[in-house]
C-alpha cells in the first residue's frame, strides 16, 4: 500500500527501505534534502516542501512520523493537520512522550484526523532484523494499516513458540501488537525501554565486577581513609570477559539480544578504550520513573540504572563535595586523591 | 569417558541422563536410593555406598558432585578426600562459594586430588539445551575432561554467530570455558547469578508499572497522608501483560530468554494467582554484593535485586513500623491501612 | 497584626494558638465548625462563612491557608480571589505542590492580589518550638509579613551559632527565610521533605539490622532455596534499641531530632507492635524525585526511601509473584514460604 | 585512675587530653615520638617503647588503643598480649571489625587478659563535647572502668531529656552504653557509621537538587540523545543554599549535627571549590551492608550511599564504558560528551 514517511534519520530511512524491499509506494520527506534523494534512488517517491508531500499521498493518506520527540514532532503534526483531509492518519512512530500522543490524538479527533502511536524498537538491526513494534490508538485504524504493520515486523522467524501460543490468535507473535487506546503504544514502549536500561545496568555492574577481580595483585594500601582489602588472595582472577559474555550466550540464565551485542563489543575491543562513559539518556527511561511514581510502584532497580548515567555525566559533582565538605567538618579528614 | 556423579536432584539426574544419552559411563550414587534406581533403569551404574561407589570407578577417577552448597558439599568433599588417590578429580558442578573452592582445592592437593570448580546453568531446561559451564582449575585438567564439558554444553545451535568469532579459538562457542584457576567457575557462576537477579528485577518492575497503569479507573482518594494521582487520565490502560511479553521477544531491545520465560508464565496465568510472591535467593546474590563490596565497585542495580527479594519475604518488617513510628511521633500521623 | 487563618486541622489550629499568644489578632474559618468554637474560647475571632470571613479582615488582608494541598487548596484559593481586593495577600502554609504555586501566582497577580508559598516544618511540635518556613513570593511582601514570621518561627534560641553567622544578616537564624520568587518556599519545603524520608530510612534500615543481630541463634536451616548463615557465631547479639538510639543522641555523628523522636518512640515500645508498617507518603516526596529526574541530577537514597513506602503497602506485589513465576519456569524452584 | 593510651593521633591525642583535665592519670606511647612529647607537656608520662609504657602501669592495667583497624591493631594487640599479665584489660576504642573483636577476646582470654571493643564517635570535636561511646565485652569490666567513660562521655548536657528516661537506670543518657558481650560495641557503632553514610548521602542528594533548580536557565537543547527539560519555567530558582541549610536548624524535621556541620560548610564555602569529591569509605559502611547482607535484611538506603562513594572514585568507569558500548551497537548511538 502507499504510506508517506517524515524524516528520514538513521530510523526513518530503513523503515522506508523495508518497506519499499516489500513492495510498498513510500512518498518521503525530509528537512534536509540529501537523504531524500538518497531513498528515491532505491525507490522512494521524493518530495521537497510538506505541501507537495501531501499532494503526492493518495487520501484516506496514511502518514508515518519519524523525528525526534518533543519539538520537532509537534511542529510537524501542526503543520500537518492544517494540510491533511478528515480520515487521514498520522502515526507517530518516534519516542514521544505518551502523555503528548493523548493530547494530540484528542485535537486532531476534532478534525477526524486519526492518529497512532508507535513505539518501535530495533534500532539500527531493524532492516534486516524487522522492528518491533507497540501500538495505540483505535483498533479498525491499525487493521486497516495490517499491511504496514506486517512488513515492519519481523515475523515468527526460527524464534521457538511460546507454548499454548497455539490456542491464541493476535499479531503478538509477528512482532506488532495493538496495545490499547492512544498513548498505550508509546506507554508500552516507554517501560520497554525502561526495562532496557535496567537490563543493561545489570550486565554492566555485573562485568564490572569481573573486571576488577584482579584487585587483590594490587596491593592496595590501607589507611585512616580507606578501608583495607581483608582478603587479597580471592581477588586474583585476571578474566578474559570476551570469552565470559560468549559462553553466557549458550544456555546460560542469562542469555539475551542484549547480551549478544556486549558479546560484540567486547570482542571487538576488550579494553573499551574509544568510549569515555558519558553515557546519554533519551527521556523514555526518566517517563517510566515518573509514571512509577504517579503509580506508587517500587522501582529501585529501573531507577538505579537511570541515575548511573545521571552520574556519569557528572551531575553528582556537587552531592560528592558536600560530602567531602561535611567528613573534613566532623573528622577533618582530608581528601585521598587516587 | 567413565564418570561418577554424586547428588541425583533436579539438576545432577539430568546430567547423568545427558550423559548416559551420548555414550558416556555413568556411576552414580545418591543419598536417598530411590533416584539411584532411577537413573539405573535409564542406564547408569547405581551403588549404595560412597565406597561403593568409588570403587566401582577406574583410576585416575573423575568425580561430579551436584548436591548443594555448603555443608551437604563439604561433608561430600571431606569423605571423598579419604577414599580418593592421587592423581582423582572432583568436579564441583553445584553453587558453591568460590571462597570454598580456594581453600579445598588446595587442601586436596596436598593429596594430589584435583578439583575443578564449575558454575553451571541451565536449570530444568538443560537436558535438552545443554548446561552452561564456567570452569575453574588446572587447564590440563580442564582438557581431560573435554569429553564430559562437551556433551553437557550446547553446542554451538542455531544461534548467530558473534562477528569476529571465526578468527578465535576456544571452546566458548560451543557453551563451556575454562575461566582460570580454582574459584574462577564459581566466581563466574556468581556474577552470571548476580546478574540474573538484576534482570529478572528490571523485567519485573516495568511489567509492574503496565499491571498499575489503570490506577486512574480507581478514583483515589486523596486525603492529609496520600498524595492524590494529578491527572488519572493518564492512567487508564489495562494491558495484557502476556501479548506485551510476547511481542517483545520478536525485535525488541528487551528480547531473552528469561523474557521468553515470562511470556509462558503470563501466558499461561496472567494473573500469576498461585504465587505469593515470597522470593528466595540461593547465596550467588548475597556474595556478589559481597565480592562487589570487597572490590569497591558500586552495584546499585544488583544490590536492589536483592534486597527486593528480602523485602518479599517481610524482613524488612521492623524498619517500616520504625518509620510509621516516626511518622507518628512528629506528625501525629496515623497509619492508613489500604 | 491582624491576620486570618483558614483550615483549623493539626498545624492550622496550633499556628493560630502560637499567634493568639504572641498579641496577634485571628480571625479563623473552617468547614467544619466545631474547631472554630475551640479557637474562639483562645481568644479568635470565628466566622461562619467565608464571606464573614473576609469581611471581618481589615484591607490589606493577609490570609493564611493551612488546608490540605491539591483540589482543596485549589477550591479555597479560588474562592477567595472572587472576595479579596488588590493588594490583599493570600498565604499557602501547606504542602503544595510549587508547580501549583507557579500557576497560582500568575493568575493572581491579574488581579492584584499578591501570593506567598510557605513551606511550613514543625509537625505537632511547632506550637512550643515554633515553625521553620520556607518563604516564595515576592520580597516586599515578605517584609509586610516580618511580625507574623518572626512569631510563628522558633527563633534562635538556644543552638549552637554556626561560626561566621555574626556577619551575615538575615533571617535564616531566627528560623525562617525567603527563598526566592514564588514556588522557590514550596520547593524548598519539597527537598527538605524528600530529605525527610532519606533520613527516616538510614536510621530505619540501621536499626533493623541491630534488630536481626541475633539472627545466628535461629538456626536458620538451608536447602537448596536458601543460603544459609555462614558465621551463626557473628549474630548472636540482643540489642537494647532504646538504649542504642538514646547514647547516639550525646556526642554522636548521628545524632537529630529524627533520632530524638525514635528514642523516645522505641522506649516507650520496644517493639512497636502498634504499628502494621504501612508508611503513607504524601506528595514531596515523589515530586522531590520527579524534580531530580527533571534536573538530571542523581538521588538513588531518596529514591530508595520512597519505594519502601510503596512496597510497604503491597505496590509491589505483582512484580514479586513475577520472580517467583520466572524462578519457577527456568529452575522449577517452588516458593518456600516462611 | 590511671590509663594507659596508645595510638595519639586525632582521636587518641585528644581522648588523653580530656582524661588529663579531668584528672585522670595518661601513660602514653605513640610510634612516632614527637605526639608523645606534645602530650607529655600536657601532663601525660610518656614512654619510649611497649616495654616501658607496660612497666609505667600498675597491674591490673587498663590500656586504651585508638590505632588504625586491621593489620595495626592486630599488631598492637598481638605485641601486647605478650607482655601483658593475667586481668590486665585492653581497650580497642578505634573502628575494628566486630568479627576481629570475637576473635581477638577469645584469644586473649586464654591469657585471662580482657578485652573491650569501644565504638568511639565524635570526631575532631570529642575533646569538647564528649565522645559519644558503644562498648562490648563483659559486664564487670565495664564496669571498673566507668570513670573513664564517665569522663570522655558528654554527660547529659542541656539535651532535652526523652520522656519516660526518668524511670530508666543506665547510662545511655550520659553517653556511654554496654551493648553486650565482645563484639557488640564494634557492631553498634558499625551500624552508626552505616547510618551515617546514609544521613550524608540524604542532605547531599537534596542539596544537589536545589544547587541545580536554575537549570531551566540554561536553555538545555534537545537532540535524539538527551531528553529536553519540558518546561523550563519551573527551574529558574537560585537558591542560597547556605542560607537554607541555616533555616532548616530551626524547628524542622531535618534538623541534626550533621545539618549544623553542613551549615558550618556552605558558609564558609558556599561552592566547595577546594574539594574534589572523592569520597573515601573506611570499612564500616562496607561492613554494615555485609552484616545486613549476611542477615538478610533490606539496605536499599546504607547501599546507596555507599556506592556513591564508589562511583566518586571512578570506580564505575568500566561499566560506564560498556552502557556506552551497548548503545553503540544496538542503536548506533555516539556518545555526546558535555
Amino acid at each position: 500500500m502507499q504510506i508517506g514517511v517524515i524524516g528520514l534519520g538513521r530510523m526513518g530511512a530503513n523503515i522506508v527501505r523495508r518497506l519499499l524491499r516489500n513492495g510498498h509506494d513510500c512518498v518521503v520527506y525530509n528537512r534536509s534534502p540529501e537523504k531524500v534523494q538518497q531513498l528515491v534512488a532505491e525507490g522512494a517517491i521524493g518530495t521537497a516542501t510538506l505541501h507537495e508531500f501531501v499532494s503526492q499521498l493518495a487520501p484516506p493518506r496514511a502518514i508515518w512520523l519519524m523525528v525526534p520527540a518533543g519539538e520537532p514532532t509537534e511542529q510537524i503534526v501542526t503543520a500537518l493537520s492544517q494540510l491533511l483531509a478528515p480520515e487521514d492518519i498520522i502515526i507517530d512512530g518516534g519516542n514521544s512522550y505518551y502523555i503528548d500522543d493523548i493530547r494530540r490524538s484528542k485535537e486532531l479527533a476534532k478534525r477526524s484526523i486519526h492518529y497512532l502511536d508507535v513505539g518501535t524498537s530495533g534500532g539500527v538491526w531493524g532492516l534486516e532484523r524487522g522492528y518491533c513494534m507497540m501500538i495505540g490508538g483505535a483498533m479498525e485504524i491499525v487493521k486497516d494499516l495490517d499491511p504496514i504493520f506486517k512488513t515492519l515486523a519481523p515475523g515468527r522467524g526460527d524464534i521457538t513458540r511460546t507454548p499454548g501460543r497455539e490456542k491464541v490468535t493476535g499479531t503478538a507473535e509477528d512482532g506488532y501488537l495493538h496495545c490499547g487506546t492512544n498513548g498505550a503504544g508509546h506507554f508500552v514502549k516507554m517501560v520497554h525501554n525502561g526495562i532496557e536500561y535496567g537490563l543493561m545496568a545489570a550486565y554492566a555492574e555485573g562485568l564490572n565486577i569481573l573486571h576488577h577481580a584482579n584487585i587483590g595483585k594490587e596491593g592496595r594500601s590501607a589507611n585512616a581513609e580507606t578501608a583495607p582489602l581483608q582478603h587479597p588472595e580471592h581477588y586474583q582472577y585476571d578474566f578474559n570477559l570476551a570469552e565470559i559474555a560468549e559462553v553466557w550466550r549458550r544456555g546460560s540464565v542469562v542469555a539475551s539480544w542484549l547480551l549478544d551485542l556486549t558479546a560484540i563489543a567486547l570482542l571487538e575491543q576488550p579494553t573499551l578504550e574509544t568510549f569515555s562513559g558519558q553515557i546519554s539518556d533519551s527521556g523514555e527511561g526518566r517517563w517510566t520513573i515518573a509514571a512509577a511514581i504517579d503509580e506508587g510502584t517500587p522501582v529501585p532497580v529501573l531507577s538505579a540504572a537511570l541515575y548511573q548515567r545521571f552520574s556519569s555525566r557528572g551531575e553528582d559533582e556537587f552531592a560528592a563535595k558536600l560530602l567531602s565538605a561535611m567528613r573534613f567538618q566532623f573528622g577533618g579528614h582530608v581528601e585521598q586523591h587516587q
